[in-house]
Parts: C-alpha cells; sequence; structure tokens
C-alpha cells in the first residue's frame, strides 16, 4: 500500500494555480525569476524524493525507534540518507535569497512542496524542518556574523538545528523557565559571534537534540539572565535566546572540535512521531555551556514567536498530510476489498446473499468516512496554503495588501494549527476504520498515521493555548478589526458563491455560520470579564475552525466550478471538491450552533465547580 | 501512577444500590442466598485482584506482546498467573449455578465486579472473557454432554475457549465464510459428543487462538455443511456451529493427548489490545479438524447471536473502563502538577507572573477536559450497567418484565456497544491531552489506552454494523413497540426529573431531544426505501446514542439528588454527577440536532456520487 503521489499532486496544483492564483506572484521583483513551469519542477522533484528517500522507510523509523546506549544515540541509517538527500535538493534554502544559495521561492510553493514529505514520512521530514525554522530565525535576528556562521551552513544542510523552549517544571508556561544565562568573563561583549554567556538549565521536548547525523548541532535556547542579586526575571519579558552549538566553533565558524557543556539526559518515548528523536537536555553541568545572545537581552520571546507563526501552519500542514496520507490509502483499499453487498432499494434492509460481494466502497457507511476524510483533509491543505499565500502577500505584497495579510495571519494562525491537528485526527481514525481489522495492524501504514498525528494537538502551543490565543488575544486586539477583516472576506466569498445555483444552499449556511461566530463573539466579551469569556475558548476554537474551514470549502467550490468552466480538470475532480464542499458545509457547519451555545448562554459549569468536585 | 479503584467504587457501589436498587434482586429464588454483603464482597475481591495481579501488568503485556517463533506462541508469564488467581477466584463461574460451583450472581454483579479488570489490564482480562463467553454459549445450546465435557473445564480455569467468526474474505460479511464441515464418517451421527464432522477453513481476528495456558483450548467455529453436490449455502441460513477443541477429548472429556487439525498461520501484529494474542487460524490443513455441532444444522449464526449482546455489552463496558482509568490517572495528574497560573477576574486576559504557579486543575480547559472525561466514561459505565440489570430483568423478572427488557435491550445493545467505544476512546484523548507532552510518552498509561480502546469500534460489530442494526432493525422492528417503550421510559424519567427544581432545564432538554429522535426516525423511513433510509444511519446511531445517555444522566441525577437527601454520599460525590449530567445534557446534548439534519433533509450525498467520486 503506498501513497498515490499524482492525486495529492492534482489537489495541490488545483489550490496553487486555480484557487490562489500563485502565478501573480512572479511579478513581483523577488520572484520574477520563477514561472509556472520552475514551480512545477520543484513540486516534481519533492514528489519524487518523498516516494522514493522518504515513504519507504517511514514504518522503519517507527518500529527501529531512536536509541541511547548511554553514549551515543542511534537513528536507522534511513533517515540520514533521507535528510542527505532532501539537503542536496537545495530544499532547506529554497526560501533563500539566490546570492546565499538560496532559490527565493515564494513561502506558499516552499510549503505545497514539502507537504509531500508529511505524507510520506513526518517523523524523519522534522529534522529539516526544524534546522530550517532555527537558520530562519537567526537570519531574521542575528548579526551579519551569526547569519554567516551559523545559519549558512544549516541551509546547506552540514549541521542541524534545534528550538529550546520548554523545560521540565514548564512546558505552555514558559514565563516559569529556570535556565540561566550568566555573561562570561568580562569580555563577554565583545565576541565576534555575540554577547557570551554561560547557560545552565534542562531542556525538555527537544526534537533532534542529539543524534550523528552532520558535523554540528545549533540550539536556539530560550533563558534568563539574572539581576545583579542574582535573580531571574520574573514572567516572559526576562526571557533572551542563546546560540549554543553542540561543538563549539571558532570566530569564522570553524569547528574547533571541542564539545560544548550540553548533555543528553535522556529520550523520550513516544506514542508516535517516533522518527523524530525527542530528548531532554542538560547545559551546564561542567561549567556552564557557552552562548552567544541573539539580538537584545529580554526579546527572546518575541524572536522565537516571529517564526512561530510560520512553524504553526506547518504543523497545521503536517497534521493534513497525514490526514491525506491515510485517506488515500482507505480510498485505494475500499475501493479493491470486495466484501459484503449493497442494500437494495425497497422497504427492507435484507440483502441479497446470491449476489456476488462489491467493494467496500459501494457502502453508505464506507463512503461517508471517504468524503469525510477528503472534506477535512483537503480542507485543512487548503487553510494551510491559503495562509502562506498570505505569509507572501505580507512579504511581498503591496503596503495595504501586507498589513491586511498580517491581520488575517493573526486571527488565522491559531486555526492552521488547531483544526487539522484535531480533524485530519479523526480522519486517521476513520481510516483505520475503512479498514476495519486490518486498519487496527500495524500490517498497514493508517494507525501510524492517527499515532503520528496525535502530537500535532500537543507541540508548538497546545489546543487550549491556542484556543486562548484566539479568543483571548486575536478576535479582540486593534478593536477587533482584524477578526472583521476576516468576516468581510468571508462575505465577499459568500457573495461569489450566491452567484452560482449550485452553492447557494452552501452559500447561506455560511453565511449564517459567519453571522453566528461574529455575534458569539460579542457575547463572550460582553462581561468585560477575562475569565468568563475564556471559560469556553476550545468550544469556540473548535466552531471557530468549523466557520473558517467552511468559508475556506465555499472558496474552494466556486473556484472548482471556475475551473470546470475552462475544462482543466476532469468531471470527477472537480464534482469531488464540490461533494466535499456539500457534505462540509451542510453536514458538519451545523455543529458550529450547538458548540457556540455554552458562549451564548454565558455558561461558567468549569469556574464554578469547587476543585475537589473536578 | 496507578488507578485509584476506591473512586471507581464509590461510583459503582451508587449506580448498583442508590440508582439501579439491586438488592431488589435478592428477593428473586435465583439470587435468594444473595444480600448487599455478598455482593460487597465479590467487588472487594475483583477491586483488590484486579490492582494486585493485573495493572501492575498492563505495560508489560503492551511491550512484550505474544510472539510466535514458529513451534510455540509465549505471553507474558504475569498474564498466566492474572488468569490463573482470576480462576481460583471463581470469578469464570460467577453466573453459574450453584451446583456447577457456581456463584449465581446477577449479571448486574457480575458485570460491575468484572469492569475492575477491564480498567486495569483488558488485554488480560479478555482471556478469561472469551472463555466465559464460550462456556456460556454451550450451557445454553449444547447437549448435557457437551456442557459437561466442554464448558465445565472452562468454568475451573482449566480450558480457555475462543470464538471463531470471521475469515479473511469475510469480516462483517458472514454470510460469506467458507469453511466447510463434512460428515466424519457414516457414524457421524451417532458420536457422543454430538454430530461430528471434518472442518476445513481458515479463520481471522481469533484473540486467544493459541497459547500455552491451561490444558486446552476449545474453538467455538462456524462453518457451513456443504449439500449433496458439494455446494455451501448461500447467506447466513447456512452456517452452522462446531465445537472444535485444540487436544482431541474421549467421549467423557479426558485429553487424548492427539492435537486436532488447528494450526496458526500467524499472529496479528495489533496497535494495542497488544496483552491478547490475536491469530489467524487454519483448519483441516492435514485432513480436517474433528468438530461436534452445537444444536440444529444452519442455526450457528443464531446460538452466536444469543451471546452476543451480553459480548457487546461487555465491550462497552471495556471501552467505558478504559475511559475511566484515563480519567481518575489524568485527574490525579492534574491536581498535582504545577503550571501556570489562573487568568484574573477582569478585562484583560494577561497574568501575574509574580504569583505561583497552580495545579493544571485550575485551569479551565483542564477542568473541561476533566468533566467531559467523567461524563463519557460515568455515563457509559451507567449505560452497560443498566443494561446488565436488563439482562438481569429478562432472565429473572416476572414474565411482563421480562418482555420489556427483552425489547429494550434491542434497541439499547447496538447504543451500549458503540457509544462508549467512541466516546470513550475520546476521553482516553482528552486524558493525552491533560498531561500534554508526558501524555504523548509511554512513561505514562493513557497513551495505551487510547490504543486499546481504538479495538472496540472494530471488533464485536463494527460501528457501521451497530449502526445499520439500529436504525435498519431495532428501531422498526415489532412495529417499532420497543423503540415506543424506550421512549415511554425516557419521558418517565423527564416527569420524575421535573419535580426537582434544579433539574428541570436539563429535564427540558433531554425531552427535547427524545421528541427529535422521534421524529427523525420516522422521517427517516418516510420514503419506505431502506437504501435512502439507512444512507445516513451511522449519523443516526450518534444521534440516538446521545439522546439515551442524556436520558441516562437524567435519571443517575434524579438518582444522586435522592441520594443527597439520604445523606448517604459526601456532598462533593453528588456534586460530581450533577456537573457531569449538566455537562453532558446542556452542552453535548445540543449536537444531537446538527447530527440529524441529514437524516431530517433526506439527503443521499454518498449514494449519489458516481463511484470515481468516491
Amino acid at each position: 500500500m503506498a501513497i498515490n503521489y499524482s492525486v495529492i499532486r492534482n489537489t495541490l496544483d488545483f489550490f496553487l494555480n486555480d484557487w490562489l492564483e500563485i502565478e501573480h506572484l512572479c511579478k513581483r521583483p523577488r520572484f520574477a525569476d520563477h514561472g509556472p513551469e520552475t514551480f512545477a519542477g520543484v513540486l516534481d522533484l519533492c514528489e519524487r524524493m518523498a516516494g522514493e528517500r522518504f515513504e519507504p522507510f517511514n514504518r522503519l523509523v517507527d518500529t527501529e525507534e531512536p536509541h541511547f546506549d548511554g553514549a551515543h544515540v542511534t537513528l536507522p541509517s534511513a533517515t540520514e540518507l533521507a535528510c542527505k538527500a532532501y539537503a542536496e535538493s537545495g530544499m532547506l534554502a529554497a526560501a533563500q535569497d539566490n546570492d546565499i544559495g538560496g532559490m527565493q521561492l515564494p513561502c506558499t510553493v516552499e510549503m505545497a512542496a514539502n507537504s509531500f514529505f508529511n505524507a510520506a514520512s513526518i517523523g524523519i521530514k522534522a529534522y529539516s524542518m526544524l534546522t530550517v525554522a532555527n537558520a530562519n530565525l537567526l537570519m531574521a535576528h542575528g548579526t551579519e556574523r551569526q547569519r554567516r556562521v551559523f545559519a549558512h551552513p544549516q541551509f546547506e544542510g552540514r549541521w542541524f538545528g534545534t528550538m529550546n523552549l520548554s523545560e521540565p517544571q514548564a512546558g505552555s508556561s514558559l514565563s516559569d523557565i529556570a535556565s540561566r544565562a550568566e555573561p562570561d568573563g568580562a569580555d563577554y561583549a565583545s565576541d565576534p559571534l555575540g554577547p557570551r554567556y554561560r547557560i545552565a538549565g534542562r531542556k525538555m521536548w527537544i526534537s533532534g537534540g542529539e543524534h550523528n547525523m552532520g558535523e554540528n548541532i545549533i540550539h536556539l535556547v530560550l533563558a534568563k539572565i539574572p539581576d545583579a542579586e542574582g535573580r531571574l526575571p520574573a514572567g516572559t519579558k526576562g526571557i533572551s535566546l542563546f546560540i549554543v552549538p553542540k561543538i563549539r566553533v571558532d570566530a569564522e565558524g570553524q569547528l574547533t572540535g571541542e564539545h560544548n557543556d550540553v548533555s543528553l539526559a535522556g529520550l523520550n518515548h513516544k506514542l508516535g512521531y517516533r522518527g523524530t528523536v525527542n530528548t531532554l537536555l542538560n547545559y551546564g553541568e561542567g561549567g556552564g555551556a557557552v552562548g552567544y545572545r541573539v539580538g537584545e537581552a529580554g526579546f527572546g520571546l518575541t524572536y522565537m514567536f516571529h517564526m512561530m507563526n510560520e512553524a504553526r501552519i506547518q504543523v497545521g500542514l503536517g497534521a493534513a498530510m497525514l490526514g491525506m496520507a491515510g485517506y488515500l490509502e482507505s480510498r485505494e483499499y475500499a475501493h479493491q476489498r470486495p466484501q459484503g453487498r449493497p442494500i437494495q432499494a425497497g422497504s427492507s434492509a435484507a440483502k441479497n446473499p446470491s449476489q456476488q460481494p462489491v467493494p467496500i466502497a459501494q457502502h453508505p457507511d464506507v463512503r461517508r468516512m471517504l468524503v469525510a476524510q477528503r472534506a477535512y483533509s483537503e480542507g485543512a491543505i487548503a487553510l494551510c496554503l491559503m495562509c502562506s499565500r498570505l505569509v507572501d502577500e505580507e512579504r511581498t505584497g503591496t503596503e495595504s495588501a501586507a498589513r491586511e495579510a498580517k491581520a488575517l495571519l493573526e486571527v488565522l494562525t491559531p486555526v492552521a494549527k488547531s483544526w487539522p491537528s484535531e480533524w485530519c485526527l479523526e480522519a486517521n481514525s476513520l481510516a483505520i476504520q475503512v479498514l476495519g481489522g486490518y486498519g487496527y495492524t500495524r500490517d498497514f501504514p493508517v494507525e501510524q498515521h492517527w499515532r503520528d498525528n496525535r502530537l500535532n494537538m500537543i507541540h508548538e502551543g497546545t489546543h487550549g493555548i491556542q484556543a486562548i490565543d484566539l479568543l483571548g488575544r486575536k478576535v479582540v486586539m486593534q478593536n477587533g478589526e482584524p477578526f472583521r477583516l476576516l468576516l468581510r472576506r468571508m462575505r465577499e466569498t459568500i457573495a461569489r458563491a450566491t452567484q452560482f445555483n449550485r452553492l447557494q444552499p452552501l452559500a447561506k449556511a455560511v453565511n449564517d455560520a459567519a453571522d453566528r461566530i461574529e455575534s458569539a463573539t460579542e457575547r463572550a466579551w460582553s462581561s468585560g470579564n477575562a475569565q468568563v469569556a475564556l471559560a469556553n475558548a476550545t468550544a469556540y476554537l473548535r466552531a471557530f475552525g468549523h466557520v473558517v474551514l467552511g468559508w475556506v470549502w465555499l472558496d474552494v467550490a466556486c473556484a472548482a466550478l471556475r475551473a470546470e468552466e475552462r475544462v482543466r480538470y476532469s468531471n470527477s475532480f472537480v464534482a469531488g471538491k464540490l461533494a466535499a464542499a456539500q457534505y462540509f458545509v451542510l453536514q458538519e457547519l451545523p455543529l458550529v450552533e450547538a458548540w457556540l451555545r455554552p458562549i451564548e448562554r454565558g455558561d461558567t459549569l468549569w469556574l464554578d465547580l469547587p476543585d475537589e468536585v473536578i
């Protein structure tokens, strides 16, 4: 059972070309060297590499999970080979400037191209993803030398990168991190690599924290600089960011061979996503790890969050592609596996036992499970690509377009992170269900997707954190202007869709849902009390996400009908998109009303209960 | 992290004594030797045994899953020791007559007592469950000698039992099974052990199919007897049932030492539930396995389904207890783990970083996840115990009470099987979420519960099969009388609840939901076309299940308030039950409306789509 990448490719092409119309980006100076052919070339390359270098080893990296013998961490050699192939393709620097060896690809194309690897083996892909995120942060906030010494080797694939935020006692609560960074000597401020500190502390959940791939690992570490009395500043405003290389380097970035004071305290043994080594790292057990401060002291979290939006879209796209992988695998199975007979038209549910068994794809409930998987997975891909397109707009659009894109991203990012994580996990569960007992065995890939996907509601900000971010911050920021802009965009789509007869019932349903979320948002904050407003934040996130996805599907349906007019895709391609839109808007969107009730009622059940009842 | 069984015990005691009022059963002749003390003694025994003999090995049986070296299947010795302890306790024969060594316990008490093992280690418990199911079937449909020879040694724990239904080419579609049973010699009909056949075929998904525990394994095998031309009869009416011992026995049940012609073709390597060996068995590769027919030819499935109702309630209770285990573990974690600060009352969502971190049980979203887990898990336990109580009524009640109980069980059994399987899986996902990254590691038990629980929507009739059973058969059987009886019972509860001021909003919500499911049922069948009626059977099952659980919680809430009046339980115990009822009825029940829309609209989206679009 292998993933049919050409089906993914068709849908990506449709989203990129017919829906998001990325050819317009090529008119902008940054992307002027590009055109449909270069974009297609990148997608071709990644599609092939994912199928050849990643997917065949996805089960292997699950069963042979990273192993620590007390001295070294061992990964399957397939992981290193896949990472090498990826680096050699140039994809690590896909979005970078030409003059440092990059391709200057739009974010939208980079995301679409990378999506193949998420479907093929997200556990292998994560190493490159983290490395690029690390190097991107340094490109945005590092000095010229920090960029050259620490970021460039990562884009070349020689070094790997990690992000060190959480600590054992402080997961989601970063204000409580206790890692210390003390100035290293009197000349600490004049080190060419940046102000030099000694770091001590423990960092938890560090993906890619230790392995033997590449020549070095660059850790980006959040820590606090103590005040004159040695006390760590309270809150997130006291957090700074440091570059801590595993092997120390000289001022020109040459490896000195000297190990920095970072040691592996242990591996986390996970439910899924096992291809990616996850570690607990101890800093400074032998006097302090040498680290170079990035930017200003006290701005560590700001720098980290600068990159977090893109990281959250990537988490969403990862979840979406796991959903897509399970969808395609269960779809193939359902069309090939004969079992049972259809219920006949007529008053009795009896079947005719003398008839030959039919493929299970003919049974209504299996059809439901396939359409639902498609609606979740393709909808999630569409959402994430739309967000990537907004990132491009923010970076290269006109000033007003960039401002609007930034505002929309504020509101949409929590959805792009959380919605695919929740619903493409559900898609994976449906994929297991389609395969029945076989889906529950490790002989088929769908159970692994389900396990792998379960991480996505946890890392890069849990579901609950996204909910508070959305309702507590994003929809009320700037007097609610970004939220109202999103509603205006939704209503533009609704107006467009109303012109297609076939989409009118869908347009009406999305319109009702948009009205409902608008009034629920007001209602949530009507007490003026954040405690009450946020009591049902997760129900709000869920409802908000479904409204956004209803809008996305309606917009995609408009594009599908336009594409149909241009005879660009097969009838069944267009019909598949319309069926998913119809399913989602007519069968899933009504849930919004039920989810919003506690908010409309001002229900504070959880707050009112004494602790001993919880 | 260990399960706090006393919390489970309190809730079981409340359900058994205050809600289901099982002391009334002791007035019946079959249970006349029992009283509150003997019931409590059985619960004490099982509570202790589950904690001492099962739970400590639950992770072990997951990591050291059954292994087949080509000759023998190896299980961890802990499995055999736990099964032995269980057998020695007499629980295998808990429901049997005194004169064959049984305890004549009511089904309700037997189920409640067994529930501890499901929470402790469902993978170990399954061996005993299957053995009892096998022996129960023989007690109901076997000859006196078959009962004595094959069932009694299973109740004594000397032999184990299995159920052989599925085949590799026929999972849910039993009419397509191809196992053959040919009369064995001219004297086949006069064997003292029952009509003797030679069985040949392949049986898939056989739990407990091979291991070295006990002295023998008794397989109950569905197969078809060919007609004079050697053709197998079509459909399920041609299926017969056979006893196939692994080691052959003489007419008195003494082991002959001769291996029957049953061989292990391989093990299934599962996502979870790994403590239970799951096998593919080949019958008759060497001439035919000797099997003794049970009852009449052609009634095999009828006999099997006679036991299936109880098996389905057991599956539901298994799912419920996995939900409960995760709830208790995540609850303990949430009250102990300090992290973050509560949002203050006031207009801003900002927090005070100088305040000490609080236990995460103080965060609203964690509280939501704990209350939801409680509502799902305790609600599911209540449902399954109520069904067990109906089983007792069917067996020992007055003629009219028995008839009503049987009717209610027809309609409720698909819900008892499917609802806990779906929603206690969700509860387990919430338990992972409460623990965050830690919940995603194998250092904590919650991820295993989630994996183990995923099987329950698949085995003993998939979710889709339950849905067709409910909407296609159960709610329309006997002109809908069993369904109307259920509605009457719901409305009796609603009337009772209305007398409590605090329950009036809940009573109204349950009443609306009951009305809605009643009219949706009519609407579903209004076309008179089963194909259309069943197009949305799974949405119907989901809605129906929530209405039933809304009713169960309302009824439980009435009992909690009555118990409060009698000062039998602590305030927080009663408040916990009321909070769960309030959460479920006010926040979850509104989903019913959304789920029923496609049915009310007569939506046939799946049926209308061409195959290539699916």
